[in-house]
């Protein structure tokens, strides 16, 4: 940590590609791919680290096919830090496509239907073959509402995989092979690429235990127990109201060591970015940015703004006059209205690249309000500005 | 004229938006955007010159709009040159949605099966609206195979719509609106653009007659008696075999001005390009590259390569081994399967920047080859490579 302001802090975390300043947001590359964006897009808007989903990139190419090319980094064009999930939350949403026992889980691809057993060992090995610079263990993932003992039960399963998960994760390690993660030291000090050139592969726990503090609490101290190289808050952002989530993540940050980074998995708005960073989040990734950018909403410092409004039509401004990203310096709402309208792939591209650009910023504005102890003030002002509805809808 | 090689031409086109390299290779922009590229990935890539099409844009978001909002450059965020058709081929190509008769073409909107009357005066207008480079003539396009005397006929409408074009488009000149062109001096000398910074629109001519060579011929002639700053050879590349295609082109030319640029309207596949400039053509468009690159099949140094055959799978190579582009030099023929097969945007994106970057290529190639004199050699390489079939079809 290089600085705090209240419960927020400011970071840097070295991974195997290079180091991150937190807090940090990572876009979603669910299929290797940041949807509508290069790697050079990514670079320009500002990410330093991406996301990538396990479950897609096993399906589709085949984690093994992506090991012979090299690892993930390699296959896809991007040097700087990737996390992948562990593949538990896709395989899981696939509702009747699959079951869930102490084994793992059970799927049918959605691709080909074919039945595949996502077990922790195997999420592990898959991650592995990934090269990933973070993986995360594969744990249950709780629908929202659930009740008191289905939420225990769930924990109690997600911490027996996790265990699995870590077990199998340093036999890899020590067979020498990826991941060759080493305990990291200060938060900012995940493991460093070797002078090998490989591994260096750290593994992150998940805390579960829905929205009832105490099971999140005790999900908390045996995850530590467990000793991973940092820790994640994950299953909210599920359809529980905001002011619970806050609460569940407030309620449970403190059960974390301060010296490592802290993930809130899947969020969120920019509100929840800046709410969860003054509750002590320093990671996040969300295809909010991404997906809505595709159905033309737009994030901006006056809000969301609907650029498929008829009402656009005319307007010669762009997105965001307080935005400088190539979208807003080149194009009118006008032209991203017709783009959107006429399906143009265009329109995808624009659309992102200021959705991304907007949330990167975020990042770098939160960083910069901790480093001046002013995030109270930023959390108002997000609070404000994003309480209104989207201007024309 | 800066240079020959037998009937080829080197040379330059200026516009009021810069100067066009000829022989040139327009993109085609449908709907105010070449399909997954910004501006610029176009500046990259090399285009010089864009197509945009007055059907599309007059549907929507309508010429009047992007009057409005300062012109086609301004509205799209391309400030280099922009060629506009005239929309009677998309008009034409509606098939039952569309009459034609002395007055026009009326067709009912693809979009919402409103009616329209596409009038030569009409035509002229958008274009003025539009504000492109230069404007096309609105032209009859007849099909392949076509009789003599459909040809004939058609060829005979064609130059009355032509004479009414050239009307309007000199009275909205004499009227000092836009377009505000003035008549060229050498080829490379289309009007610039006038100290007020506005009009300067120059008009092509279109030859007809099918492939038909004497009704072409006098097409040509009473064409370029009616006076146009250039001209283009259309109702070509539309079924027809290639080597009538290059017969019809080579009968044709000698009857256009030495010093004005010669357009081939649509065309076409690299081969058709080298063999074209050949006979004398200096400018072209069309969608082939940026839809092909939309529908996995690359343009490369080796030939066609259909980038979604399982062949490329674990192919760690790039698209082209000789190609300096963005996507050659940072992705293998792996990952940009893996892109296509999931449908990811980027897929395009990347496959579409490389096809582009073969033919802007081939035309500085072509360039060159003009200047060294072996336009021959460039020709029978092209002809040996692409007569090939694609290596996995």
């Amino acid at each position: 940590m290089t600085g705090t302001d209240g419960r927020a802090r400011l970071g840097e975390m070295a991974t195997p590609h290079g180091p991150v300043q937190t807090p940090a947001f990572m876009p979603v590359g669910t299929q290797g791919a940041v949807k509508a964006m290069l790697p050079r897009d990514l670079i320009e808007v500002g990410a330093e680290i991406i996301l990538a989903n396990t479950y897609h990139l096993y399906l589709r190419p085949g984690d093994e096919r992506i090991a012979r090319h090299g690892g993930l980094h390699r296959f896809i064009g991007w040097d700087r830090p990737i996390l992948t999930d562990s593949g538990g939350y896709q395989a899981f949403s696939l509702g009747e496509r699959r079951t869930i026992d102490e084994r793992g889980i059970t799927f049918q691809s959605h691709l080909d239907g074919s039945e595949h057993l996502l077990t922790p060992e195997k999420a592990t090995d898959i991650q592995a073959n990934l090269g990933s610079d973070i993986a995360m263990v594969l744990d249950e993932c709780l629908g929202y509402p659930a009740t008191r003992d289905e939420a225990a039960a769930s924990m109690e399963r997600t911490l027996r995989w996790e265990a699995r998960c870590r077990r199998r994760f340093l036999e890899l390690r020590d067979e020498g092979g990826e991941p060759a993660s080493r305990p990291g030291g200060d938060h900012g000090a995940l493991p460093r690429r070797g002078p090998e050139g490989v591994g260096g592969q750290a593994q992150f726990g998940i805390v579960q235990g829905g929205t009832h503090i105490d099971i999140r609490v005790a999900s908390a101290q045996a995850t530590v127990e467990l000793g991973f190289e940092a820790y994640a808050v994950g299953g909210l952002s599920v359809g529980e109201p905001p002011s619970l989530m806050y609460e569940t993540i407030g309620e449970t940050t403190p059960f974390l060591p301060e010296d490592r980074p802290r993930y809130l998995m899947g969020a969120g708005t920019p509100v929840d970015l800046v709410e969860a960073v003054a509750l002590g989040v320093d990671l996040f990734d969300c295809v909010m940015p991404t997906r809505n950018a595709r159905n033309g909403q737009l994030f901006t410092s006056d809000g969301r703004l609907n650029i498929k409004n008829a009402r656009y039509s005319d307007d010669p401004g762009p997105a965001d006059p307080r935005c400088g990203c190539y979208t807003c310096r080149n194009f009118s709402r006008a032209y991203l209205r017709h783009l959107f309208v006429a399906g143009e792939i265009a329109a995808a591209t624009l659309n992102t690249l200021h959705n991304l650009t907007f949330y990167l910023d975020t990042m770098k504005r939160i960083r910069e309000a901790i480093s001046f102890s002013s995030l109270d003030q930023l959390k108002e002002d997000y609070r404000r500005v994003f309480s209104r509805r989207p201007v024309n809808s």
